[in-house]
């Protein structure tokens, strides 16, 4: 009876957080069809009056994206310079940009590592803390953990998608 | 040791379900304060041009949570008029819109509800299925249940967080 109930509620956890992680799939399936989907000068226009370009966002998304494989110590990142251009300062602050088969380059090849990694994690690393809580800080926040950086991403994600479909000619249902 | 385990995998869950309920009520409570924030002229204003108005925003978000009532058998719908001019209608498709007042207290008195139901779920419950699938169809696709819409509700505000925050005059950061 007791190692019914034990299994049941670990089922539940796995279950959750396969929840949780079809939901970072599915926002991310969704910025990469809206990126694939026209002519590379389409992202150049900015998504609303004065706001950032499509390609700026994709670079901050690709960036964000970099960012959790130091935040989950699965590596280094792979493209620092991201950061600078898309993350700390706000779109057109510099000359020069990546281009878009570039940023289309980062934005799949880290989420194929980010998907990977993922598809192996047990529900005790999804609880273990990110890298950038220190222990002591972790056994009294313990809700810092790498689920909440992926729930927060998936979150992130849908915003700036609300974003981008300012470009399409009608505005899709969510 | 079973025991420990089961105790220790029953609190993962908990743990995880009440990270879910955080960013669901934090982006409930984003939008909360963006509509109480401007007098309300504000918020007759397109969020980008030829795009919704932020009072139409509110409504489809009140009728969106309105909806919950109903999907978690709660109740019937508080405010079942949202549905045709706010969900199921894009905006200005009618003359008459209700006013923010009455869109303010909409929001905030269905998601004070839907706050004090959540609050006494168990784990259980929030694995359990939402009133629009059928037992027969639930049995195959488990991951129908309340949570799962929890955190597509939860991801739908983002989504719209995104698109109201062009109103402000420097795009904040998320």
């Amino acid at each position: 009876m007791s190692t019914q109930t034990e299994n049941i509620a670990a089922a539940q956890t796995k279950q959750i957080i396969s929840q949780i992680l079809t939901t970072w799939h599915s926002n991310t399936k969704r910025v990469t069809a809206f990126f694939n989907k026209y002519e590379d000068d389409f992202y150049l226009q900015e998504v609303a009056p004065g706001r950032s370009r499509a390609i700026y966002l994709l670079g901050h998304l690709a960036g964000s994206s970099d960012g959790l494989l130091s935040l989950f110590g699965i590596s280094e990142k792979l493209y620092p310079q991201l950061e600078k251009l898309f993350l700390t300062s706000p779109d057109k602050a510099f000359d020069e940009y990546p281009s878009m088969a570039e940023l289309r380059e980062y934005w799949e090849k880290v989420n194929s590592i980010l998907a990977d990694h993922f598809s192996k994690m047990q529900p005790e690393d999804w609880l273990s803390r990110h890298t950038k809580v220190s222990e002591e800080d972790f056994a009294k926040e313990p809700h810092r953990n790498k689920l909440n950086v992926l729930i927060s991403r998936a979150t992130h994600i849908s915003y700036h998608v609300g974003q981008l479909v300012f470009l399409e000619k009608k505005e899709p249902a969510f």
